[in-house]
């Protein structure tokens, strides 16, 4: 009989090609076209958890079904709850892809197909490592909940909905969120934080009805200008925000973690050149630029709606307009006191020839997860040791609603890693997945399951 | 033999019956449904025309014909070319009309339906009182020319080419262009002065694709944020603009116009509830409401297309934005050397961390009338005379191509006046012409061909 790494290893093409398959499903939650679609990814990885006799249940919700798989029979041990999700975002635009999206091609060692990174290529890691273990010793070394979700990239609503409902089953010792990504090739990473977010819209209205630029230009409030003044006001030419107080919670990150951000294989002028394409990067003077995207609270207009912005032109005074907005928050700032102080800030730098109001959603809450929690530190041998180089803490910029989810309502600590890298283009065109990183994580995971 | 202001008198039910007539056509310019209608009107206009046996030509351009006639049976005297359209602004909301838009009503003294005040009551006025002569002594005091477009509300410009191609035939001393209003009710006016206009689009870029803004928000520029530090870096809160030289060519104007604004019977707490509707009316200090809509140049943004404008939100830093943006001008600023100081300047303020491009468009000049021009002067006392009330000296805000074209190509003193009201919802829904102020057009028309 086999070790499971001898099983693994005897089945890199076995695995790579359930990959393939599973690619092969367009699963984009977002587009209705693909319900169907959607689904049969679901049923897909119930078969394939199946197949190794797992007790698999498809947990319906109000979109698409949660896959639900556990193996508890290591009484005594620790349980690992793991996340993913099996759906996808959508393709536009087709042509810029090289090679068709959901027909998975391999070039220069790297398998592209929409989903390969994001999050499939991460999902199926696990569920192999899994594998390894059950088809040689028949045993896992911990327990182990499986939960995958297919409304990622369209909402999460159906497993807030269930974590939120069902903490007792979903009880473990550990989560393992398995949709982050490495820190460069070759160099795995654990994501140790999260900016929250907050967001909303400011609505200005001046005049009754919209009116002709040219017979009240001069008297009538531009609700356009309007936004512009309290746009400024809201945030400095070198990206300072100016609401009062909402720098107060702040907490900088450890020096420790931020020396070793420092020691990170990051290229400013590649990263401005290859990921941003603008002339030049934004941003508070006094902090690099990993820590303004990791660890510092920004605010961005999204859109501003109103007025006329079809071609040609048309000299409208509009009565409306309305920017969107939203703030990434850190730990320890709280998004309902930060969305107070952002409606406060706005309604006293309006000019008063205008109403304006604030409307602000749902926040979510910045995570940070401590390095010293027995998990994380098992993790990081764990990817250590698989990828041969040392696992490196990263933050991400991002909001991850189920992190906060698991680390807030089900007080676990939190393990945040993947092997995504940096180009994968998880949103875009061409999508990728390193496949040796895909074999080094499925070794990576088998470690952890050890090292736990 | 009646006299012609008999004749008139006489015919008040005959003059509403044909406005009646005509306002039943649909005559919507802009809108290829309506074609059939607005070609309908002009030939409604040139039977009229022609039933006074008037030689009457329908000249055909790229659009909708105008409609020319002449009477030059007085060799010696003064030639008038007078200026209208037969084209109507849009209904909708049509919901929102008392009585169907293109079904006449009266009620309170007021005729009501799409075209009354703008320009078919109008024009209607002037061949009311070229039919009060020729039905009666059979010639006019001056000779006439009649020139009747139907694309005033779609951009004239089938009117535009045949001026500057026909200069000769449209020889003349002096123009009337009906296209304007009374200051108030039975207050008529002149208007002097026009503002000119051009504008074009501010573009902005920062990254080379949309960006997530969790993932890169603190150092990815937002072309939004910078289009708010750009538009008010060009106007300050108290709306004066602040590009280098703009304000070296305006010319105020004269003491005694300026006098004669303030003796209007204006009141500006009634016309910023009526009109307007905002919580106050805003512009440069040290200059009233009236100067600032007809003598002070401003700057207007119209709309900001980029981003994410939809229901819901999506957190992205968009690649792109823009704003749509318009200077009026006035005397004696020149389109072309604003257009280059406007550019000039937003290149100079945009942040170094985005791209950014301006494109103007083709500008229309500022126009100033002197009131000492002798069909000015006969206009007034004209006026006066009919209204029972002094004539006042007036402006608009707002930009009337074809009357630079009359004064600029043709060189012409333009007498620009109406029985339009303030509150005539020209271009809204339940647009009116009092019916008093129609028939004393009619006279008044007939008192200015005697005093040229």
């Amino acid at each position: 009989m086999p070790s499971p790494v001898e099983f693994a290893d005897a089945h890199r093409a076995r695995f790579e090609s359930e990959l393939s398959d599973l690619l092969r499903i367009p699963s984009i939650s977002t587009l209705p076209e693909h319900r169907d679609d959607t689904r049969r990814a679901a049923h897909w990885l119930a078969e394939n958890l199946r197949s190794m006799d797992l007790p698999v249940e498809l947990i319906e919700t109000a979109g698409y079904p949660l896959v639900y798989a556990e193996w508890l029979g290591a009484p005594g041990r620790p349980t690992l709850l793991g996340y993913g999700h099996y759906d996808v975002q959508p393709v536009d635009p087709v042509d810029l892809w090289t090679s068709p999206p959901f027909q998975p091609a391999v070039r220069g060692g790297r398998l592209f197909a929409r989903g390969a990174a994001d999050d499939k290529g991460q999902i199926l890691t696990l569920i192999a490592a899994i594998r390894a273990y059950l088809q040689t010793s028949g045993r896992l070394p911990i327990n182990v909940k499986l939960l995958i979700e297919g409304e990622e990239e369209s909402g999460g609503a159906g497993i807030e909905a269930y974590v939120r409902d069902h903490a007792d089953r979903l009880r473990a010792d550990a989560c393992l969120v398995l949709d982050s990504g490495m820190a460069a090739p070759g160099v795995p990473a654990i994501t140790l934080g999260l900016r929250g977010i907050v967001g909303g819209e400011i609505e200005v209205s001046g005049a009754a009805r919209d009116l002709h630029s040219g017979i009240y230009g001069g008297v009538a409030p531009n609700p356009f200008q309007a936004l512009a003044e309290i746009l400024t006001a809201l945030k400095d030419k070198n990206g300072r925000i100016l609401i009062p107080g909402f720098y107060d919670r702040v907490a900088p990150p450890l020096a420790e973690e931020k020396a070793g951000w420092e020691r990170l294989p990051f290229d400013e002028a590649a990263f401005l050149r290859n990921e941003i394409g603008a002339p030049a990067l934004i941003g508070e003077p006094g902090y690099g630029a990993l820590e303004r995207m990791w660890a510092r609270p920004t605010l961005e207009i999204h859109g501003m709606p109103g007025g006329f912005t079809g071609a040609g032109s048309k000299t409208v005074i509009p009565a409306r307009a309305a920017a969107k907005v939203s703030m990434r928050v850190v730990a320890d700032q709280r998004p309902d006191e930060i969305a107070g102080a952002f409606t406060t800030h706005v309604l006293a730098v309006a000019p008063k020839s205008v109403r304006a109001e604030v409307k602000m959603g749902h926040g979510a809450p910045p995570v940070v997860i401590s390095s010293n929690a027995p998990p994380i530190a098992a993790a990081k041998r764990a990817l250590t040791e698989a990828f041969g180089r040392e696992a490196v803490f990263v933050r991400m910029g991002g909001s991850v609603p189920i992190v906060s989810e698991f680390a807030g309502r089900l007080g676990l600590p939190v393990v945040v890693t993947g092997w995504s890298l940096p180009d994968a283009n998880a949103h875009s065109p061409d999508e990728s997945l390193d496949l040796e990183h895909f074999h080094k994580g499925i070794r990576a995971l088998m470690r952890f399951f050890e090292e736990m």
